[in-house]
């Protein structure tokens, strides 16, 4: 697997996408699809867990056929797994055992290399993929329109793999408005250890340490309540990730365990670096540090 | 000083502002106040350091009266130093002989230990306060209106102080809409070391791993180009204030060293507790720990 990262301009034949579609879960990720592929004509089946998920996604109209019995993906060309990746790790034989054997299935999941692993020798036209698209929102009443327009959708499809397979996930992407690429599964599992998982540690941790050091001054300074009445904007956003989804977080570190680490260590010895600037009174070279950063954010915006 | 934080909910008489008010430097503050005050009817005189900006300051109607020369100040009966750390804490002889003695002198700086310690002999109605107001804009361009409708304006007054001097910088923040508290100036320091200043190292520190980490993989990854280009929201917010002013950052670590160096040391630790469980591959005891940062986030916002 030695593919680089590669935009593809125009967009595949819309052909790869006839048939109906099939989406195994509808929260954010699989419901969002649901509303933006029927909006381009497309019919859509979707398998979901409990009945009152069920009858809540037709109350929605996240899919024209939603059930709770796998055979609603009987004669679907695509199908897209759309579950968490524990259960995507995990499959139910009844799921893996109704997916068509002709039909091209995705998933959505944020690690490639496991899900790859796994479902290699579940299904002969598995083609891994990641939308990176997300919100704080979760569940069936999560899903909304143009969730996925001008985000990246990445695949990291396996040496020699399956060509029209691979093409019948990138006219989804291009169905729903995304910016297709792809690379390796495990140059992804890198990438996204350090701008999407690592973040969530460190900005996890900013908030306790908050904590801890406002529990440490004189009573009579009541830092406590001090330190939350003077938090403003910058802590707000730095915080975001680190006070989301915990079964979320837990599950990437899970998943992308290694990689995490990795990533882990480089960002230690990086603020290990600023502290000792900050120790040693090195304010130009902190000054260099941070017009360094200035001029680094924007690259990855 | 133990005075602990304390909201006053009555907006103190107007007639504390009454008389001139001037302002030292027309930047994000500075010009912002200007805007807010003279839209409640205040005469405002402001210095500015350079001709240009003096006449870019008249354009944009930022005070009523711009001047390059200290006497400017003459009559005004409540001065804001609106200055960058380093030149409040250095301050030109001109400007603090052309402060009337009688003139209530109060400062915007983020840091209030140093500040204090330096102007308490510098005039004799000195009161330190800290707007928590801030954008990513400066000079004379970046004042707008409503800048600190909502936010926290902290002072920290010195025990046994000049009461009319601080209900005159009290009125002054009611008048542009701002949340008043008192606290200690040292717990003020150390509490915005932990939700403002730690976050700009921790945030920059993000930065430069994902740069570094990027730098490491295959070449035919093309790490560097996937990473940029998978960058999404979450890094965009984790990374904000640490991509901010360099000059801002080295003058707020300068000036808070100590504090920033103590919150470090806590966040350090706060950190290494995660990548412990993440190593353990404590899946239970990290899930505690993000549900409890879930938990916590609502608290600071």
């Amino acid at each position: 697997m030695t593919t680089s990262p590669s935009a593809v301009a125009a967009p595949p034949a819309a052909a790869a996408l006839q048939g109906p579609i099939g989406l195994v879960g509808l929260g954010l990720i699989g419901g969002s699809l649901g509303l933006d592929l029927q909006r381009c004509g497309h019919q859509v089946r979707a398998l979901v867990h409990r009945a009152g998920t069920a009858e809540r996604a037709r109350q929605r109209g996240l899919a024209q056929v939603v059930d709770t019995d796998a055979a609603v993906l009987a004669g679907c060309r695509l199908v897209v797994l759309a579950l968490p990746l524990d259960r995507l790790l995990d499959p139910s034989p009844a799921l893996v055992a109704a997916l068509p054997a002709e039909a091209v299935v995705t998933d959505v999941g944020s690690v490639k290399e496991p899900v790859l692993r796994r479902w290699r020798g579940l299904h002969p036209r598995f083609v891994a993929s990641h939308p990176m698209a997300g919100s704080a929102e979760a569940g069936v009443e999560a899903g909304r329109a143009d969730l996925f327009r001008g985000r990246p959708w990445v695949a990291t499809p396996a040496a020699g793999g399956d060509g029209p397979a691979l093409a019948a996930v990138q006219a989804l992407a291009a169905a729903v408005g995304a910016r297709w690429l792809t690379c390796d599964a495990a140059a992804h599992d890198r990438a996204v250890a350090l701008i999407s998982h690592l973040p969530v540690l460190t900005s996890a941790a900013l908030l306790l340490a908050a904590e801890q050091g406002a529990a440490g001054g004189p009573p009579e300074w009541d830092l406590p309540r001090l330190t939350r009445a003077l938090a403003s904007s910058g802590f707000a956003d730095t915080t975001r990730v680190g006070g989301g989804n915990p079964e979320l977080g837990v599950l990437m570190a899970r998943c992308n365990r290694e990689a995490l680490a990795e990533a882990l260590t480089g960002y230690r010895h990086c603020l290990e670096q600023l502290e000792q600037r900050l120790a040693a009174a090195d304010w130009e070279g902190l000054e260099g540090e941070l017009s360094h950063c200035r001029d680094l954010r924007p690259e990855f915006l």
